[in-house]
């Protein structure tokens, strides 16, 4: 086993110190990384909070790796020393349920988590606030030279999750009209594909403050209080399709009322408390609501390479690892515009 | 104004009885048609009873109609004389919106209802339950000669209303596995066009008494008693979608395990409470619940010849215009299998 150094968890207090444990050496899929930055997830702090009640102490978080290669197996043949690659949510799966074979390793019953989770042979996965990381080779990605690696980071859980059901149900079209619920990590990167795409994209947050940044520096074309009766009415059937980063409880029937015949609305936050739905604001109009987790890695790969042509990164702020644990506080707080990224390699040290 | 004779409901006890109105002359757009059965649907029993508040009486119901050309208008160029044909659930709508030109007259702002309806004229329509029809043509279709009319009648909207979701949502490739939730007049009809598709079907109702008709006298391949957990447990992720029918209040969380990655459930019925929508159920394997309402024209028409194709048609109870109220009563009270027709040309007498 190789030496590995990173920052844990030890129990549900959260607080972040340093930590020695070891990686399996390279094997002949494994791409070995030197972690250059990773980005902090909301899901990060859940885990580590252990409010899921499944955290596996120590817990080294983090799922939004970029950084360099350091080692291939011999049977590598997509990637070389020295490239830039980034790993995302999962570093396993199963690779021959229907799933996988369709490149949804995201929906694979025995997909790995980079963090916090269990490989097949029973040992623990340890995330991105370390040093290294050894990940099979499907599990990596390519990034573009064009991008910059901090603020590329969070494309690969937070891009993905937005760009995936994007491109799954059709909200990729020119011309079509988006909404994005909720302006956060997920919620700024729909903005800025969906204008990517070419649609028109109109925010709708409960907070009017967002507006200038919603659209002078994010690019929406327009902004929906959504406690705003009037301007909820004005708007009613005029999207495409919409989708929802809030995860907490809150009514979504002026939402759906905001769809065309036939829209989509996406889920992707998952408040505990069941959310009302109201079966004939489907049936009138022929409309849906779907959730979606993450992404593939074809679409991983896929989404990394249409931001690298359009210049989408997130939108982050950049701090040492010794920030972290204020950084979880912020975060926690709700005061982050829109993405923590740790930069590893900098600031990583024993103690 | 043509005289005609119909049993219309004059409040809101839902009590029908003879009832002399008019119609419209047939103009050049407009087929004129004899009615030989009409459907009865839980809608009719909702406006007559007024349950929606929306009864402009006297209403005559039905828009599940069969029926013999008897004159056609002079642009009419697809339907003669003497042919066979079928009025569903709508007779206009504005033919110029996205839904209409995408043949989904059916989600029109502006369509105009067979029964209980305006007219953009202002004049009120009236329904199946009554001698002859004026119908523009775009909402009449053939019916192939090879279809009994008596049983064909409950296509024209409980049909269609199981046929569109079906093909618009991927749910009629054979070897797909279709759940079909309660066993009624869509429910039934979603069992024979599943197995004509080439599906396996899976019926899941609270009553187990329903297996062996589910089974034997419907084509079902299995049955799943919905308040037995370990046959709902064994059956999790096994179906591409599910037609759920059911329009009262029920948990929906447990029927969204049983669908596949990628998932789809359909809602056809409307609780007037609204259902228990758990996120992280969708988000966890990508899933979708939508809604759906009839379909449009062109759907119907296919619908009726894919019916003709296969044999399909509804089990249906033929009574006679004089036991239409007994037959109301008892459709309220779920005794029916699975459709009432009423033989409307043998049996409607002015007294």
């Amino acid at each position: 086993m190789d030496p590995a150094l990173g920052w844990a968890a030890r129990d549900a207090s959260g607080v972040l110190s340093p930590f020695s444990f070891s990686r399996r050496p390279g094997g002949e899929d494994d791409v070995t990384i030197k972690i250059l930055y990773c980005g902090i997830c909301h899901t990060d702090l859940h885990i580590i909070k252990n409010d899921w009640g499944n955290a596996a102490y120590p817990v080294v978080p983090g799922h939004e790796i970029v950084g360099i290669v350091t080692g291939v197996g011999s049977n590598v043949d997509k990637f070389k020393v020295g490239e830039k690659v980034g790993v995302g949510y999962m570093v396993d799966s199963c690779l021959s349920c229907d799933s996988c074979e369709q490149d949804y390793e995201n929906y694979c019953d025995k997909v790995v988590n980079t963090s916090n989770g269990i490989f097949s042979d029973g040992t623990k996965t340890y995330g991105g606030f370390s040093d290294a990381i050894v990940v099979k080779e499907r599990f990596v990605v390519h990034i573009p030279e064009s991008l910059p690696l901090d603020k590329t980071a969070p494309l690969l859980c937070a891009g993905v999750t937005v760009y995936s059901p994007m491109k799954y149900f059709g909200l990729n079209e020119s011309g079509k009209h988006l909404g994005v619920v909720g302006l956060g990590g997920l919620g700024h990167l729909a903005v800025k594909f969906g204008k990517a795409f070419g649609m028109k994209v109109t925010v709708i947050s409960g907070s009017p403050s967002k507006e200038k940044e919603a659209i002078e520096h994010l690019g929406a074309d327009s902004f929906l209080v959504s406690r705003n009766p009037e301007q909820m009415q004005a708007a009613r059937s005029t999207m495409d399709g919409i989708i929802n980063t809030v995860s907490a409880f809150h009514p979504i029937l002026p939402l759906i009322s905001l769809l065309k015949v036939h829209g989509k609305m996406i889920m992707l936050g998952g408040p505990n408390k069941p959310l009302e739905l109201y079966s004939y604001s489907l049936i009138q109009g022929g409309k849906m609501v779907a959730g979606s987790c993450i992404g593939g890695m074809k679409d991983t790969q896929e989404m990394i390479e249409f931001a690298g042509k359009h210049n989408i990164t997130a939108e982050a702020e950049v701090v040492g690892m010794e920030y972290v644990n204020t950084a979880m506080d912020r975060l926690a707080a709700g005061d982050v515009r829109y993405r923590f990224v740790i930069d590893v390699a900098n600031t990583l040290v024993a103690t």
